[in-house]
């Protein structure tokens, strides 16, 4: 039995962790943090949730447990982490703090220095179905941002078979959950339902930098990217809709063949037949990553769906633990 | 021309009455006033209406205006009244501070003491089809609570015809901006959206004594109540059904005649035909007080469906102002 | 390991069901039945669930399972549940037709002459908290519907304790779930979106006899009722507000005490402490039914949540299930 | 005062049109049929809305109207047009039957031959900013359509003062009100709420032809375009997201001049302020088409709202009415 902690549980991202873990037959959650809430139970403010109670951050026994959970804000959750190394605890990051290889990069975009510079070339970037093999060994992971999973895990396939021939624009849309739970004027509801709202697109999205270091690492010569977020009235998931001008000579028929090839055995990642649009509803409440395809004069359009809570973020911490642990990689995600 | 003036006009109820009156053919805005944004246009807000530049409360020019409407908390409305009244100018107040007409009973509801108790007597409650014959000489106005505007229009008939035999359960449902645009967690989108909930059922809410007193005003022996309110996952409009136990005797039939007669000349209250129910698309984004009857097993089931932000707020405001100044009384609410 | 077939698989408690039983480690699921869907899987109406085949009903292989659900329209459900019976399958049936006890009220209700009367004795009710006893001997139940399961669970402890003095009145309101896959202008999205709307309220709609003999079931003299369903527009989820008069003498917390020692070993159904009150999010996705207490002014409050689809169908089905079978009450279903 | 008819008045397209007209100080209706109410009154379907009577079409008195509005499903509505126009009556019609220039597009996209081919060069395509020197003249008017209206007055300034340099993507999402209001399990609450999704993206909807078309007539070597819909879990509303590749050496101040100066008498199109998009709530319930700008890597992103209803059909017939009869463009709009 593993066992787990949970930091910044009563986040949305924290709470869905804690449900999956509280069903995970082979794992125990053995303690779960929340500023805010230290003293009160999870069901205090999620009424359909786990009984768990809460604890202070300082107060989290790290001798007991095998694996700490990240569900914090950027720049807390390094030393978080830090100190958990310390004590030969495995962490798995949710926040964005692991994710950019470069601290300048990091600063940059998220205007502070970098708290924990050191750990940033050994941190393994989560995105399970092409960290396979480094997870095993590692003790940190940078679990990938939700705009950057439904990007990457469409792009790549194409980018990696050399057949990308110009800038890639994708054009994503993400639900409210994905904000967090802070309320704003933003997610209130008056203000969201009914509306729907395109927020820093072109290059000025913190996820920006982090779908492009994926480009450049999985290609020597990246494509350029242009990158519209926008809010969906709708509580979870996302659906990217990216345009990849391809190389000629391509059907759409060799396309699909070698998006089955490279997902043959990946449980997670599943690519719709011919004519079909991945939609929100493929992909939410689930772990999946859901992908449709259509070439139209030269552009493949993918349609790439995920739940921004789960594959997004707290199931692929999940997937990610299972691999790092051993366990069979689907182990409490179905 | 009217001169008129809002107090407060960066929350819902202060821009809905700005699109009203700057629609309204025989009203000119000669200010609005909002702390928050004060230098900014009301469209950098709500980007669809209309482009009102936003000054600070103090830079008010009260000289200037026949009326002003008070579109602020209840505390900080009173004082504004006073002052507006001393110019000489006519007042109507969207807030609760001069709806209740004991100050005992406001200090027990609202925590504060009341911040002019002298000007209660002179306040006409505004609820417009009952309130008719005191509008063109009043100088002050107290403008109806939502729910109790939902509730009394529905209710009056039959009390006042001395037909109800035991206590009223009224079970309402409101929109969201009921709330206010103050962002909180009880007004999130995640958390609303998919959601429904009771909140300070029973005889907790502030609109209990508003509507208490509505009874008591309008029979000598009024009937016990219970006020329930819900929150509904839509953006505007308020449902309410009551229970009202009937006295022997009466078909349906009878007592649909009874409100045909009573709101005979009422432009905004409709009483539907027999077996049609209210829905909040009988009323949203009119100034509309629907209500449809249904008796059963002796109690008369009335459902009465406004918009919250209009008949229950902002419409009904200028139906008073239209009333106060010998307009038309649908004059810009059509 | 219980063989199950199931009927009817494409409206949303078909589904509902296959999603349960598809993760239940004690169930295979041996068919899936749907007649417009015959030949296709699941998964090309429900992208996101199980990859079902789906067979015609009459290729249905009787001889091979245990146990059949029924989710099919009443009057449709009936012949299926006799030819499984006499093939010595269990039958659980969902739909209406096995849940009135008088033939003559059914086909006042349903329209229709009950297709096998002969089998009313024997179906046992299937509100499984209080048929806990006859479902292991029993081969045919019929499980309530979503209303009456919200409405009677909450309502049965004051009952049996005979503290009901006078009318209840039930102000219920359900997701659009519970209308069924089938577009109709109620259930289009632009008509419900934004809106809320009470239908056949006071005594016409079909959950009513269901309540009625469910208060005569357990009281010989049971109290009237009103119920007043309402459509909310969120997909599922039903929150019931029900105002009982009660007899002299009883506090609050007497109360609650009574609730809790009634429910005190059912794992599904949960008692809220003072001041709360049940939401829709307090039992989505769950099979819980939540309820909450208030007493004012000689009246109780209840407010009872239910997810319409798991407690109010496919959740209670497979309770029911597991009780009948000898399985742990709560497989599959946490 | 102008006579006006309507001819399908029980659709969402209609019964916007009905209620502008009602409202319109210089038009009055004549009638108002629907095929399927014909005998009721507006209200028994809009309940909120004018309270209209509606006829069967063949009682449709066309000699006593000016003006006709049609919206009728494409291929009914061109006989109808036809009749009106030989009885001398003009025709605004918002069908697709008169968009499209060329009968053999026109059978290949809508698949019927069309059914009145010879009034096709006379038609006036009525995007009104572009259309306002032929529409006093014309008899018939082809009311673009919703999609059409939203890419078109976005990238008409760059395409005619030729900087558009590569392929157009236009990624669309509307509301459900653009799907019509004949239910189908695509525009189920169930199916629709918490979802979204894309349709028939890439060169498969049959707005595609007449974008290009629009493309084609204000540029003799028009770009490539990819249109690609999405539906939207709201009732109304489109926002366009277009990206178009600009030629080198211009900055986003001069093409933000371009729009201005392009737009600097239409009361109806609004060019944002630098660093603002277009959200729904810019252009919901209004007649505005709201643009946004931002310059990304050589691409033009255009961020393009309106509300389909309005601008995107019933409000822009009416601008083309207004225009036609030579009144105040903005009359009944406001």
């Amino acid at each position: 039995m593993i066992q787990a902690g949970i930091f910044g549980t009563s986040g949305y991202t924290g709470y869905e962790l804690a449900k999956i873990l509280d069903r995970h037959s082979e794992v125990a959650i053995r303690f779960a943090t929340s500023r805010s809430l230290a003293g009160k139970l999870l069901t205090s403010l999620y009424p359909a949730g786990p009984d768990l109670p809460l604890i202070r951050p300082v107060d989290a026994p790290l001798d007991e447990v095998d694996v700490v959970f990240l569900c914090l804000p950027h720049a807390t959750a390094a030393p978080v982490a830090v100190e958990a190394l310390n004590k030969g605890v495995r962490v798995i990051d949710l926040s964005a703090d692991f994710r950019l290889k470069d601290a300048d990069v990091y600063a940059q975009w998220y205007g502070n220095q970098h708290p924990a510079p050191s750990l940033l070339s050994e941190a393994v970037y989560g995105l399970t179905e092409y960290a396979r093999d480094e997870l095993p060994q590692t003790r940190l992971v940078a679990n990938p941002g939700c705009y950057p999973t439904s990007v990457l895990l469409a792009v790549l396939p194409v980018l990696q078979a050399d057949l990308v021939d110009g800038k890639i624009i994708a054009d994503s849309k993400s639900g409210v959950s994905g904000a967090g739970r802070t309320p704003k004027t933003s997610t209130h509801f008056v203000q969201v339902d009914g509306n729907f709202s395109p927020y820093k697109i072109g290059r000025s999205h913190r996820h920006l930098p982090e779908i492009e270091q994926g480009l450049s690492h999985w290609h020597q010569n990246p494509p350029g990217l242009i990158f519209s977020p926008h809010l969906l009235p709708v509580p979870r998931g996302i659906l990217s809709t990216i345009y990849v001008p391809i190389k000629d000579g391509w059907t759409i028929s060799e396309l699909r063949d070698l998006y089955l090839q490279t997902y043959e055995n990946q449980p997670f990642v599943h690519i719709l037949p011919d004519g079909e649009l991945a939609t929100l509803a493929h992909a939410n409440y689930t772990n999946h990553c859901v992908i449709g395809l259509n070439l139209t004069i030269g552009t493949l359009i993918l349609t790439s769906a995920i739940d921004n809570l789960l594959k997004g973020a707290a199931g692929q911490a999940v997937q990610n633990m299972n691999l790092m642990f051993g366990l069979g990689e689907t182990a409490g995600l179905l």
